[in-house]
C-alpha cells in the first residue's frame, strides 16, 4: 500500500483540452449556448477528469465510514454514542437515508468499521478496518496519534482503491459518528481561521445551551493542542476524527486515480480540507454536492474554491447530500450523450 | 368540457390534516428530526395535495406546449421563428433536452400545438389542438383575441384532464415557442408592479443592444393596451401567448383534480402567475422546480409564494428545470416510504 507522500505525489492536473473539446459538444446540442448552466458546467468538469470527452455514465460507490468520538461524552450530540453502531446496522439493513438515496441514485453502498467503539464480530456484509475503539476526548487529549490518523487515512485509500478497482468511477463519501460535527468544527476553524462560533452549528439538533457548551469544548481543545494549520496531519490527529481521516484518505486516492468525488455535507467537506490541505491538487477532483445547514459547511466550501450543486437545507450526512447531486451529475451526462445536435435535428441555430 | 370558471370552482383548500400525519411519519424516520429539509417539506406538501398520508412515486407527465409569436418578427430573439417548428420535430423524435431529463425523470412526454405558424399535416404523435398561427405583434395589436386566449386556456385545460385520465397524478408544463420572453416579461411586469426592465432578460442569448430593443417593445405594448391586473384574462390576451395561455390552463385543471404541479422556468412561471391571478387558490398546488437564469423568473416565485427547488443556472425551458426537480420530488417519496423508523431499526432517539 501507498504512503500518504506517494498517493499525494501521484495526483496530476485536469485535462483542459478533454474540457474544451466537450464545451464544442455542448455548444452544439439543440439548445441556446450555455442554457443548460450547471448541467454543462458539471459534465465539462467530468471531461476534464476523466481526460476525455467520452464520458459515459459514471459508476458510483458510496462509502459510509463510521466511528466514535471520545468527545461524546462530554454532551455535544442529543443522541448517544450507542447510536453510532446502531445505524451501521440500520445502513447495512438497507434502511438508511444513504441507502435510500443511494438506490435512487444507482449507486452502491459500503459500509467501513475504521473506529466505531462496538465488537461488531463478523457481521455480514461490513468491511472491518476499525483502527481504535473511538478517539479520545480532544478536548482533554490528542484524538489520536499520528501513526492512528495515518493507518485511518490508509483505511480510506485503500476503501477507495478496492471501489475503483472493482469498477467505480465516481467515488461519494458517507460518515456516522455521533459528536463528529465537534471535531469537524475544531478543524474547519483551524485551517479557515475563522473564529469558532462561526463554523459551528448545532448538529443533529442541540439547544441553545448545548450550543454553546459545544463551542466552549472546541476553543479549549484549540488552547490545549495549539495545532497549526501549516501541519495539517498533526492537527488531524489531534482534534479529527477516525472517519474524517479516513475520508480524506479516500479523497486522496480517488483524486490519484483520476476519479470525482461528490462532496456531502459538514463532516465529509472537513475530510475535503484536510485533504487539500494536504495536497491543495485534490480540489480538482471534488464536486460539492450540496450546501448544508450546519454553518461550517459554506466557510469549508469557500476555503476550497467549490461551489455546491444543491442546497435543500440538509444536514443529514451519511452522503446523502452527495447521492442525490448524483442525479443532477446523471442528467449532465445523459444530456451530454443522448441530446441532438442542431445538425442531427435539422434545427437553425443562434443568428448573428 | 369545463368553462374557465367552473375549472377554477372545483379548485380545494390543501388537506392540512393529511400534511400533519406524514410530518408524523418523517419524525419516526431514523435521522435527526428535520435533518432530510426541503426532502420532508416536499413529502409533507405531496401529502397535503393527495390528501393522505399515503403517497406513492408519482405517474409524471409533461406536456410540451408549442405557438408562436407575432412579436418575434421584431428581432426579440436571436433564433428564427422556423425553430419553433423545427424545435417540435426534434422533442417529438425523443432528441430535445426535454426528453432526455424526462426519461432520467421517469416522465411521459406529450406535445401540442396550441398555435404554431407551421402546418404539421399528419405528423404522428403531436397533438393538434392549434387555436391559431402564432398570436399578432403585441406591440402594435392585441396578441389574441379573448376567445382565443379561452380556447388556449381550454386546450390545456383539456390536456391535464386527458393525462389525469390516463393515470397521471404528477404535471409538468414545458414551452416551445421562439419570443416567448417577451409576452411573458410583460405579463410579470404587468402582475408584478415592476419596471419591464426589471423582469426583461436575455431569453435565448440577446445582445445588449437587442435587450434595450426588447424592452421598449414591452413597454409600447403595456402603453398601447393599458392592461390591469385586475383583469387578467384580457392582459392574458393583449400581451400573452397561446401556450402561455394553455399552461395557464393547464395548470387550473390539475388543481381543480387535486394533482400537483412542478413549474419549469420563465415561461412556465408566467402561465402560472395568469393562472393565480385567476385563481389564487391554484398556488397551493404548485412546486417550483427551479430558480431560472431570467431575471423575472424570481419576480414571478416571489409574487407566488414559492421557493425553487433547484438553483443550476438554467434558461431552457421546455420544462427541462421542472423535470430536474422531479428527481427530487422523487427522492422526498422513497425517503418518505423506504427508510426505517427509529422502532423498527432498533435506534435510540433525540435525548432531552
Amino acid at each position: 500500500m501507498s504512503t500518504l507522500e506517494e498517493i499525494i505525489a501521484r495526483i496530476k492536473p485536469l485535462d483542459r483540452s478533454a474540457g474544451e473539446a466537450a464545451q464544442a459538444r455542448l455548444d452544439n446540442l439543440t439548445k441556446p449556448l450555455g442554457a443548460l448552466g450547471d448541467l454543462e458546467r458539471l459534465a465539462r468538469h467530468l471531461a476534464e477528469i476523466r481526460g476525455s470527452a467520452d464520458i459515459a455514465q459514471p459508476r458510483a460507490a458510496v462509502a459510509v465510514f463510521a466511528a466514535d468520538h471520545g468527545v461524546a461524552q462530554a454532551g455535544v450530540s442529543p443522541y448517544p454514542a450507542e447510536v453510532t453502531p446502531q445505524m451501521v446496522f440500520n445502513i447495512l439493513a438497507g434502511g438508511a437515508g444513504i441507502n435510500v438515496l443511494s438506490r435512487r441514485a444507482e449507486a452502491e453502498v459500503t459500509v467501513v468499521d475504521v473506529g466505531v467503539n462496538y465488537d461488531f464480530g463478523d457481521t455480514p456484509g461490513l468491511v472491518q478496518a476499525k483502527v481504535a475503539m473511538g478517539t479520545k476526548n480532544l478536548a482533554e487529549e490528542a484524538a489520536m496519534t499520528l501513526d492512528e490518523a495515518r493507518q485511518a487515512i490508509g483505511v480510506g485509500a485503500q476503501v477507495a482503491n478496492k471501489l475503483i478497482a472493482d469498477g467505480a468511477d465516481l467515488l461519494i463519501a458517507g460518515e456516522m459518528g455521533i459528536g463528529n460535527t465537534t471535531p469537524c468544527a475544531a478543524l474547519t476553524a483551524l485551517f479557515s481561521g475563522r473564529p469558532v462560533a462561526e463554523v459551528t452549528g448545532r448538529g443533529a439538533g442541540l439547544d441553545e445551551k448545548g450550543l454553546a457548551q459545544k463551542i466552549r469544548i472546541i476553543e479549549k481543545a484549540l488552547a490545549l493542542h495549539r495545532p497549526s494549520p501549516e501541519r495539517p496531519l498533526e492537527a488531524l490527529a489531534a482534534l479529527g476524527g477516525l472517519e474524517i481521516a479516513a475520508i480524506c484518505g479516500y479523497m486522496l486516492e480517488a483524486a490519484a486515480q483520476g476519479v470525482p468525488v461528490i462532496v456531502d455535507g459538514f463532516i465529509a467537506g472537513c475530510g475535503a480540507l484536510v485533504a487539500t490541505r494536504l495536497a491543495p491538487a485534490v480540489a480538482d477532483y471534488l464536486m460539492a454536492g450540496h450546501n448544508s445547514v450546519e454553518i461550517g459547511h459554506q466557510v469549508q466550501l469557500k476555503a476550497m474554491g467549490l461551489t455546491p450543486i444543491l442546497s435543500l437545507d440538509l444536514r443529514l450526512g451519511e452522503g446523502t447530500g452527495a447521492a442525490l447531486a448524483l442525479q443532477i451529475v446523471r442528467a449532465a451526462v445523459a444530456i451530454y450523450n443522448e441530446m441532438a445536435t442542431f445538425a442531427d435535428a435539422g434545427v437553425t441555430g443562434h443568428q448573428g
